[in-house]
């Protein structure tokens, strides 16, 4: 039994409890918020202490790890601080918006044998992991082509926009990371393109674009393609395929329910696909929970830490320059 | 917030534990089991009470509400103790094997305002309640024929089946709650028909059939039709078609993951359906937490309760006896 | 090249001409029809003969096949006409609505070796067809259970049911056929349930049902589902569910086209479903062709004949049977 | 009726053959091929004329409309050829593998009013159609992203390939078509990237690729994806999405058949998708004749002819020179 506090209790926070609570080998021990009445109802709730400060968390001797949930600029420091106090850390993605930071926290944490998850969720979806599962068997020989079409239910609101570091960091930065998961080999071209059709007002404001398409090569010639909308009116669009020399692995969308209505002229589901994350992705949220507990009880490095998420930032960073200077950006020039 | 203590701690138990503390308006406050280790566990994890015994929970001005979750045979009595101590009630189905045991526990808390829910959990199943919403939507129009298969992915251990009372009142009591649920009209006629071929000498022993087919219908002629295996070797497999005048509704099976692999010779998804009640009803036994906390803060009964635990034990007679007797049951003769 | 020549240039008819010119190894040599001008636009379009009369087919040195193309009550006598003929003959199903006419063509054609097919065209559905050869490859073990659901998307105009034979001999006979093709072993007993739905007064009327549900046992006891309605508003419902101790193999219905519309409030298919048999069953019609023109040049009998025709129209009698008496009919009563 | 003769009788021509004798408003009066053997059986068959010449067929008053299914090389030839002849023309793609042939071509039958139809199949397939009419209808809104899959299930023989003018000439001519048929808008800017994995030194030698990813972008911003192979192991894999403002509309791959397995570890159909065009695309080549036919009849330009063949070779030579010069082509380029 894993004892673990969890930092920050928002949306995604309070999810993280609500898992680590059913979770067979984990114990919610205590919660932290600078709400204080945010964290007072979920320790009331659970019947969990309610720590007065973040320091108070890494100093008690009852606390075997952290779920980082706080907003993103504390990432980097809180992942600094929870080293030093010697606790596991699982912390939601990105580790910060600049690559310089990642970079300087890198430096501060190296050598570190503290377990570092990184909560790049997809990976953990179990129709995104069989497709990566049948490439490790052998099921569909050497990949091709991986298409990943990711596409949000609807655009955030202006003031998100506009402080998220773009669509490039923002939102792909999940794709990259599971274009990485897929391929298997390093991605050596990046050639991004793209568009203002959803809010076009504000993208142009931002100088940002909300609809994507990237083409990434690795040096063999493996070839991954990635499409983003931020915003498709009939759900949470969320597709990997692999394409290879013995077969394809397609990971579909997940309707709302399995209720198919045949009429006069058509048939139908109702609603179309799950809504965004916490639904689509309910199952791979308990799934990671159980992938950080078994790494940290067996003392070793989760399956996806502080070198992925350096490296889809520096993917987001190649995709943004090539749309900057339209031309195809080696991975090597970032 | 409602106070919730869970009697039995054993798999289904566990199971509305985890839900419950999972859930934004349930709160547990204790557990009991007469195996004091099993409880002990559950206890400790979540920081609530052990109770010592039956009576400590009814006693307890703490509790608002108890999950009834013991073995069958428990069951009448303490839905009787818990209207005594003014507890509203959620219980596992079935009520009782015996119709009279349940007749005579139904004189006893006559007249009660104490929301009692019979925990047929399918019918928050979001595809085979989206069946039902259809049809009182008049999507489909008059319904006319309803289908419905169920098949357990693997038969029951023997001592089990032993004691089940028969594949109706263990196995099809829950589609014969569906077969209600979705026909919106009282059955009059019952015609089953058995096959003993999973398991021959078992059922031999015990004048039990493990494959089954039952037809209903209406006053007005419209028909149901069940078909029952203890043993679908692909997995657990539930579905629910209606059919009617202006359409048809599927609620269809669940696959383990949306990913398909594309083959030479074929394309196939591993493994085949979800595996039994916990995960495929997963979504659903959460759901009827809320329709049970819904109804107890509302003050009313809950959607399905003691009589539709009755009406599906009349179903699962009528089954019975049209086997013995190789002949159509009216339900007037129950 | 097998000389085919084609009674009947009615809609069936001419879709069997169709496929015959279409076909690498059959060659229209001439057709018949007693409309006169139906028959002549058809012999015009593809540069062939139109016979005079019945017996100039039977007397043509050119024709060595036959399609029996024309109404229900010429079937008998012409299939007895083309074998002294000494023509090979295809044949539309009903061989004839009396089970007594059908016996007497039996006896005299007793004893010959002309190759006689029957048209059960949905045996030579690939889908179907791919049930059946799984069950032969062993794949879903013994056979347990077999539900046929066979709705047509309308009824058919009043003069025809009311000379239709009632829906058993009419429409359930295919589904007949097909419980016997699948089920690979005698049907012992039927039990029928029969509702007035669709069209109340045109069935009282008729003394007939729109809604039926067949229950069938063999030997063994595998049972068998089949399922009708007269009008299935969404198209024409044809699926084939066979359920063993291995595994299950359905035969799915088939939409109008592949295309898949995903909305705000839904996804959607338009049309549902294939309508009616020439389009659903299109190209089982061109392999039935495939079928008799190898057996033909094999000098051996089809797959399916007389017998199977004869076989299905005793599985119509003991379902009237069973509706009229309420009970269950074994097929040694017939 | 519309009078056809078909030049060439190889694979395609004699499916074109088989398609005009079976629709209900073309006949065929004769047939042409410099194979002699070949078109005798053809005749033979049909009972239709042989023609001794290419002369013969554009002078026989007979004829009112060519099929033109011989070699590529004399495609041009045929056309101008036919349009002196005032026959109309359907003539295969692509017109020629030079662009300044086609130009050439396009200066001699400028201001003919004959019906010049091109076969770009797919745009009949009814899926793919059913996209571009959800667009038409406004049912997915403003179209932002298409996304065009089409793989061969293998790669032709060497012969075949080094002769084919490049996968873009040869294979993603028909996307390119695709795309302009569903994006509704001009291309202006198109971006390629090609890897040489299924048959490395073949493409090495030819200067070719096997595996290509094709960026096309509007210029109001559409964007628009082809990813082709010259291998796909499980089959003939054409898919065709758009993504809209308001919805997404997908034309899904065909599977060989609708039955389904469900075995104890997994569930299949066997074998995967439809095989290569004449199968997948068989009620498209239909469908191509009907549009031919009413084209002609209604003394019309059918809606796919001359220009598209041209623009969609245009677009070949963009992609050819992105490669060349790994950089965004425009297309006045070109």
């Amino acid at each position: 039994m894993l004892n673990i506090a969890v930092l920050g209790t928002g949306r995604i926070g309070r999810m993280h409890v609500d898992n680590i609570v059913a979770h067979p080998k984990a114990k919610l021990v205590g919660i932290f918020d600078i709400n204080i009445a945010a964290a007072q109802e979920v320790a009331s709730k659970h019947h969990v202490k309610q720590f007065q400060s973040i320091n108070d968390v890494f100093a008690s001797s009852e606390v075997d790890a952290v779920f980082i949930a706080t907003s993103t600029a504390t990432h980097a420091d809180l992942i600094e601080h929870a080293v030093a106090a010697n606790k596991a850390i699982f912390c939601e993605k990105p580790i910060d918006l600049s690559l310089d930071r990642v970079k300087s926290c890198e430096q501060k944490i190296k050598g570190t044998n503290i377990p570092i998850m990184l909560g790049f969720v997809r990976r953990f979806d179990k129709g995104h992991r069989a497709v990566r599962k049948s490439i490790e068997a052998g099921a569909i020989g050497d990949v091709h082509q991986v298409i990943i079409t990711s596409r949000d239910p609807d655009i955030a609101p202006d003031a998100y926009i506009e402080v998220s570091g773009g669509i490039f960091r923002d939102m792909t930065i999940h794709d990259f990371d599971m274009a990485r998961f897929v391929l298997g080999e390093n991605i050596t071209e990046v050639s991004a393109t793209g568009s203002r059709l959803v809010n076009t007002p504000l993208m142009e404001r931002c100088n940002d674009y909300d609809t994507v398409t990237i083409v990434m090569k690795t040096a063999s010639g493996k070839q991954c393609i990635i499409n983003n909308s931020r915003r498709a009116i009939y759900g949470y669009d969320q597709r990997v395929e692999a394409f290879g020399s013995k077969g394809m692995a397609i990971s579909e969308n997940h309707p709302m329910n399995n209720m198919r209505l045949y009429s006069e002229n058509f048939t139908d589901q109702k609603p179309a696909l799950m809504n965004f994350f916490i639904d689509r992705y309910g199952e791979a949220f308990n799934n990671e929970i159980s992938i950080f507990v078994d790494a940290v009880e067996q003392g070793k490095q989760p399956e996806v830490g502080f070198e992925d998420g350096k490296q889809a930032l520096i993917l987001a960073e190649a995709a943004s320059r090539s749309i900057l200077e339209n031309r195809v950006v080696r991975l090597d020039e970032i």
